[in-house]
C-alpha cells in the first residue's frame, strides 16, 4: 500500500470535515439552526440553457455519436469554439490546438503539473492557498515553497517572492479571483509578476511556467476586471472549469489552455497530453464537452453572490470584524480576533456558525466564509456574528 | 518538463494511429473502400432508457442537486443501487462502503495502482494485455512483468506465472474477458490463480493484490460465465466501466470495487480515496452518477456483434487463418502467417484492411481485429480478407 495515499485518504480536509459537522448537527437540531459557510458549492442554479442544450443534444444525436469517445484531447469543434470566444471575449491569441479538455479544474491542475514538474523540483504557491495545490504538486515528487501575500490586499509580496524563486523552480500557481480571500490579481502586480518570472528564467536558464487556475473567473464584483494572463507572460498554462461560472461543480469539465507563445509550445502540449493519458483520464465527458459551445458567456445568476457579499460585508466590518473587501468569488476571508483561528472557529461552532479555520491554506489567523448559500442564511446569521463579535469585545464602528 | 510524459504524448499508440490513418484514407478513397478494425469503440446505441432516463433526470431533478459535488467516492444511493444489483445477480456479498465510482476504467485502474503501489514494486500482466496497463504501472514508478498466456486457450501459464511471482510483485492485473483475445478465463483458472497468490503472499509475508479489469463483462457469447472473482480470492479490487456494456465510452463512468474480504479493506479503502484525490478526479460526473441505478443489468443491443463474430470466425478460420474462438468482448485475434505481424499488418493495409499487430500486446505474431462495426463492414471484407489468405497461400478448408 502507498503510505501517502493512504495518510491522504485518512486526513480529511478541514473544509470537508467542517462540511460532515455540520450536516450531522442539523439532523440534531434542525437545518434553520445551523449556518454552514464551510463549503465553495453554488447555490444557484445552472442557467436554464444547460438543460435545454442537454435534452437538445439527447433528442437530436445519435446515440453512438453523442456518447461515444472523443480524442483524448477533446472534441475540436468544442475546442474551436472556447478558443473562438476567449478572443472574442478577451481579445487574446489563443489556439485550440493547445487546449486540452478536463474533468475539471482539478484535473487541469494536476495534468498540468504531472506534464511539467519532475521530483525534486519547486513550486511556488502564493498564499493563502486553495489546500489541494499542495496535494497535488507534492504527489509529482515536487515541493512547495509558499509565500505569503501581503495582508493588507493580499496582492503578491515582490519581495519575498523574489527571494523564494531558486534555480529548483519550476511554476508558480496563481487563483485569482483568489480562494479563500477573494482578491483579483491586479494587472500591475500581473506585470510585476511577468517581469520577475522573465528576469528569474534568463537568469537561471530554464522555464519557469505560470499556472493560472481560474474557475472564478466570471465571478466579480462592480466593475473589476480580471486581466488575461497569457496576454502579460508566454509560459502560462490556464487551467478553467466550468464548476462555478455554470454552477456545476459535479459534472467535472473544464480545460487546461497553453500559451502559443510559450517555449516549445508543441512540446509542453505533448506531455499534457502524455500526462492526461497517464494519469487515466482518456477524454473529459462527451455530452458535456458537446453541450459547452451553446453555453460560452452565460453565467448563474450572480446577483444572489452579489447580495449576499454587500449584506456580509456591511455586517461584519460594522461589528468590528477585520475583512479585506473581495472583489471575485464567494468567499469573505475574516481576521480572527484571537490568534488562534482554529480557536476562534471552535467558539463560533458553539454559536452553529461554520467558518473555516485559514491554517490549511497557508495563511494563520483568518476564518473563510463561503457565501454561496441562501440569503435567507445570511440574513438569519447577521445576530449570531453579532453575539460572536461581543463574545469578543470587538467595537461596533 | 516531464521527459516520461512528453515521450508518453509524443508516442502515440499504435491502435490510434492505425485508426488516424483510416480516417485520413477514407476521405482519400471513400469511406466504403477502408475496412477499419482498429478501434474498440462500440458500434451499437446505448439502450434508450440511458436517453429517457437522463433527460427525465435534467426535467424533474433541481439543477443544484442533480449537478452538484457528490462525496468524493460518489453518490452512496447509487453505490449501494449498483452494490445491491452484484449481490444479486452474482450472490457475492460486496458492500457499497467499499465502492470507489470513477471516470470509467482507466481512471478505475490508476486509482488503484496509485493506491497499492510504491517505487519498485512489480505488477504482473498476463499477456496479451491492454498496452496502456504498462503505462498506468511505470507512472507509478513500478515495474512490469509480462508472463505470455498459453497461445491455444489465452489461459494463464501456471508454470511461468509461479517463476514470475517474485516477493517485489504487488499485484496482478487479470482482464476477462480480455482484450484483444476474447478470451474468458475459466472457473479453473481463476481457482488455480487463487491458490497461487495465496501461496506467495504466505510465503512472502506481504499482500499480492488482484486487479480484475473487467469493462467487457457482459460482451460473452453462447453460454459463457464470467465468474464473480471477488468469491474466491480476498484481495481483490474489480475495476468496472459501463462504457461497453451501455456503449457510453465517452462519458467516462465506472467504479473500483474493493473485496469486503481484503485484508485490512478500510485502510486500503481510505488510500484509494487518497490516490482519487491526489490524481485531481474530485468525483465522478455527477448525471451520469445518478442515471446508473435505473441502467442496471441493461445493456446495449448485443445481437450485431454476436453476429459479426461468427461471420468473421466462421470465414477466417475457413481461409485458413488461425484464430482461438474468443467468448467474450468484440475483439478476434488472428495468427499472422508470417512471424512479423506488423509486416502482415502493413500488406493487409495495402488492400485498406486495417488490423492492429498485437507487439504492443506484449505478444507478438497476431493481429487485433475489432469487430464492432457495421455488420456490413463484415460483410463487404470477407472477399478482402480472402485475397489476403491467397497472398500468403493459406489453405481454404
Amino acid at each position: 500500500m502507498n503510505p501517502m495515499m493512504r495518510e491522504l485518504g485518512a486526513r480529511r480536509s478541514v473544509i470537508r470535515e467542517l462540511f460532515e459537522y455540520g450536516s450531522r448537527r442539523k439532523r440534531e437540531i434542525g437545518a434553520e439552526n445551523v449556518f454552514d459557510f464551510s463549503l465553495g458549492n453554488p447555490s444557484v442554479p445552472a442557467p436554464d440553457t444547460v438543460r435545454t442544450e442537454l435534452i437538445r443534444l439527447l433528442t437530436e444525436t445519435p446515440a453512438v455519436e453523442l456518447h461515444g469517445y472523443t480524442t483524448a484531447a477533446g472534441d475540436m469543434g468544442v475546442r474551436q469554439a472556447i478558443a473562438d470566444y476567449l478572443n472574442r471575449t478577451y481579445g487574446v491569441g489563443v489556439d485550440a490546438k493547445y487546449m486540452y479538455l478536463t474533468v475539471g479544474a482539478a484535473a487541469s491542475l494536476t495534468i498540468s503539473l504531472t506534464a511539467i514538474l519532475n521530483p525534486g523540483d519547486e513550486v511556488v504557491l502564493l498564499a493563502p492557498y486553495f489546500p489541494e495545490y499542495r496535494v497535488f504538486v507534492e504527489c509529482t515528487g515536487a515541493r512547495v515553497v509558499p509565500v505569503l501575500s501581503n495582508p493588507s490586499d493580499f496582492q503578491p509580496d515582490f519581495a519575498a517572492l523574489e527571494a523564494a524563486i531558486s534555480p529548483s523552480v519550476r511554476a508558480v500557481i496563481v487563483n485569482s479571483p483568489n480562494n479563500p480571500t477573494g482578491a483579483v490579481l491586479t494587472e500591475e502586480s500581473i506585470r510585476r509578476l511577468a517581469t520577475l518570472l522573465q528576469t528569474k528564467q534568463e537568469q537561471y536558464g530554464l522555464p519557469i511556467y505560470l499556472i493560472s487556475d481560474e474557475p472564478y473567473r466570471e465571478l466579480v464584483y462592480g466593475d473589476v476586471e480580471v486581466p488575461y494572463i497569457t496576454k502579460y507572460y508566454a509560459n502560462t498554462l490556464v487551467c478553467y472549469s466550468f464548476s462555478k461560472s455554470l454552477s456545476l461543480p459535479g459534472e467535472r469539465i473544464g480545460y487546461v489552455l497553453l500559451s502559443p507563445r510559450a517555449e516549445e509550445a508543441d512540446v509542453l502540449y505533448e506531455a499534457i497530453c502524455g500526462a492526461g493519458r497517464a494519469l487515466g483520464f482518456v477524454c473529459a465527458p462527451s455530452l458535456f464537452q458537446k453541450m459547452i459551445p451553446a453555453c460560452l458567456g452565460l453565467t448563474s445568476d450572480l446577483s444572489v453572490y452579489r447580495t449576499n457579499r454587500a449584506l456580509l460585508l456591511e455586517a461584519l466590518t460594522g461589528m468590528g470584524f477585520r475583512v479585506v473587501p473581495p472583489d471575485g468569488a464567494f468567499y469573505l476571508f475574516v481576521a480572527s480576533p484571537e490568534p488562534d483561528a482554529v480557536a476562534f472557529s471552535e467558539r463560533a461552532r458553539e454559536l452553529e456558525l461554520l467558518l473555516v479555520p485559514s491554517d490549511d491554506f497557508g495563511c494563520p489567523g483568518f476564518v473563510r466564509i463561503s457565501y454561496c448559500v441562501s440569503t435567507e442564511q445570511i440574513e438569519r446569521s447577521i445576530p449570531v456574528f453579532r453575539r460572536l463579535a461581543e463574545l469578543y469585545g470587538l467595537t461596533a464602528k
